[in-house]
Formats: C-alpha cells, structure tokens, sequence
C-alpha cells in the first residue's frame, strides 16, 4: 500500500523515531500539568469557577502554590511547541542521530527539571533559571540552524 | 515531480485525510475563541490595553464572562497543541482507520462541548470536567502508545 | 538509505522550503518573547516568583510594562501554533509555490509588525487590530481551504 512508504521511512529511520520517542515524553510530562494543578485544587480547596465551588462549599479564590503550577504550566505552553516543530525541521537538515538525540534528550531532561524546581520542590534560583536556558539554547539552536538550512 | 510523491501518499490515504480534516476543524474552533472574547469586549466594554478603551471611552477592567472565555481559550491552548502532535505521532503507528477517526471525531467534540459548557453557556459540574478528561484520556492514550512504539 | 528519500523530497520542494523558513523565523520572534519578558523584569525589578526577588532585594510585584509583553506573547502562543499546523495541512492541498509564501511571508510580518505595535512601541489602535486581523485571516482562509480538501 502506498501509504506503507512513508510510515515506513518515517517509522524505521532512527533519527525520526528518537524524534517521536521524546516529543511522546514531553505531550505527558505537559499534561502532568493539568492533572497537577487539578489536584492542588482538590487539595487546597481553591477554585477559580463559581461552579467548581458547589461541591466543597468554599468561594472561589486563588492560591499561591496553585499559581505557581500555572505558571510552570504556561511556561511549557509558550516553549514545548516551539521544540515539537523546531526539532521537526532540524531533523530534514540531515543532523547525525546521536547529536540529534542528544539535543532531544537533554531538552526533554531540562523541562522535566524545570518543573520539578518550579512546581515541585521550588529550588532557589539560579536553577530554575539554568535549566530553563538550556532548553530556550536548544530550541534556538535548531531554529536557527533550519533558517540557514532553508534560507 | 518529486514532491507528488509525498504529497500523493499522504492525501489519497484515508487516515491522513482524516486527520487533517479533524485539525482543520480543531483550527477554526479554536480561532472562534479570539472573535468570542473580541465580541464580548465590545459588547461589555471591557478592554485590558489603554489604547483599547480610546473609542468606546471607557477604562481599562476585568469582567468575570470574558475571563471565563479567556480561560476556555488557554484551556484550548494547554491541550489541543498536544493533540496535533499526538495524532500525528499516533498516526505513524499504524492503527486502523476506523479506530483512528473514531478517536479524532471524539476529541473534536469533547473539544467543541468544552467550549459550550465552559464559556457559551455554563453548565454546573460535572459537565464540563467529562468532557475536558474524555479529550485528555484520548490524548494520553495516543502518546502512551506511541511512546511504546517508538521506544 | 531510505530516510533519504523523504527528506530529499520534503528539502527540494520549494513549497516546503518556504514553509520551512517561515516556520523558523516566527519560532524565533516567539523565543524572543521569552528574552523580551526576562529583561524587562532586570531592568524594572518586578519579578513574579519569591525566588526571583532575592538577588534584587525587591518584593514580588507587577507591572503594565511587563504585563503588556506578557499579553504579547500570550497572543503569540494562542496564534502561532495554529499556522505551523495549518500551513503545513494547507501545503498538502497543493497550492502554488508563489502564492504559498506570498501567505507564509504576510503572516510572518504582520506577527512581527503585532509583537512591534503591541509590546515594544505601543501605537493607538486600529494599528495593533489590523495587524492581527490580517494573520488570523490567513491563518482562518488556509484552515478552511483544508477542511474542504480534506472533507
């Protein structure tokens, strides 16, 4: 079947396989985030609409570890798409594979430590900080590299 | 041409048309929230920039229905990035057709009640919380699979 | 090798080429939003963790400077996505190399023009409005060219 040609390439070639493999991590690791501030809320018994409140009896209100989740969460917002499609078209440039994963890997590793010292156990900074760097230094890499690539 | 090819296989297969058609539709939901929330400021007048209140004089101010779109919208922008780049991944992985489409056209109208319980015409919970986790457990399903596939 | 094939095709059209391009140079204006954020928090000391404060000496606080970045770059991640998979889809419907990055290259500059107008030299609206309308009805026009193709 025709279509056996491209899930075939895509699937069988191991740089786009570690591709998939931590781009797969990194959706569940961000949908953590949800489940996370969900339970903070159940925790802490602070919503933010009138009515979430009816079950537990309390006003909506806000909560500063809750905020702090949110803001770990938005922050995956704003860089893991980034990464999804710049990693993508740094893969068409023709990069080895094992430079390649390593990218991956150490960006994966990076936004699971940035939720850990944000959300988790807040650490104090500069470790935020430094690994959130390190993934911004990644993506901006391979951006760039794909400009140059396709220019 | 070359690029036919590629082109070709991805648009006569029924799985990556089927994809496609469910993004587009996901596209166009999800842009309806930015025209909803323009709307009900205009309606309301309620602007968040100085230079928003100039013609409606007026100053700037929170108002609890936009909030309450606004907060359907970064629900949208939290979770249907990850179902882009999820179904996709999945895609690649082989499942049937009929499996796949079924798993689309269900996010999509998770997605699309979503919206409806949340910002159009607010529902007491449970609604809004089974729809919302019927699309995170699709989601989650997908990238556990492709998570295992390409390991 | 097999990969080479996909890859060849994908990096010698120049449909995707230009999308390519495009792509790596909205991922960069949206990192940019990042750096943007962090900056102006140094120079105004206004920062949002207790964490981030020590250094400064300063109490955690806001700002409409930094806000306004901030509403920027939120306006950037509800947007900018949605063209990375829309035109991807809308290339797969095979429209001209010419009008394509006549598309890709209006959306890129009214991004820009909007990051401009809104966050570092605010301009008295329509100017912000027309920019943003602009990119949001090409972004709505390839999504609905989709759904057809698609159907």
């Amino acid at each position: 079947m025709a279509s056996n040609n491209v899930v075939g390439i895509l699937t069988s070639d191991p740089l786009y396989r570690s591709y998939f493999f931590y781009c797969s991590i990194l959706i569940l690791k961000m949908m953590l985030m949800s489940s996370l501030t969900g339970m903070k809320r159940m925790i802490y018994g602070v919503f933010i609409n009138p009515e979430d409140t009816v079950m537990h009896k309390v006003k909506t209100s806000t909560n500063e570890k809750i905020e702090r989740v949110r803001r770990a969460h938005l922050n995956d917002v704003e860089n893991i798409p980034l990464f999804f499609v710049s990693a993508f078209i740094y893969c068409l440039t023709g990069p080895s594979v094992a430079w390649a994963t390593l990218l991956f890997k150490t960006y994966t590793w990076c936004r699971i430590l940035h939720t850990i010292v944000y959300a988790i156990k807040p650490l104090p900074q500069p470790s935020r900080m430094l690994v959130w760097v390190v993934g911004y230094a990644i993506t901006g890499y391979m951006a760039l590299s794909s400009l140059f690539y396709f220019m």
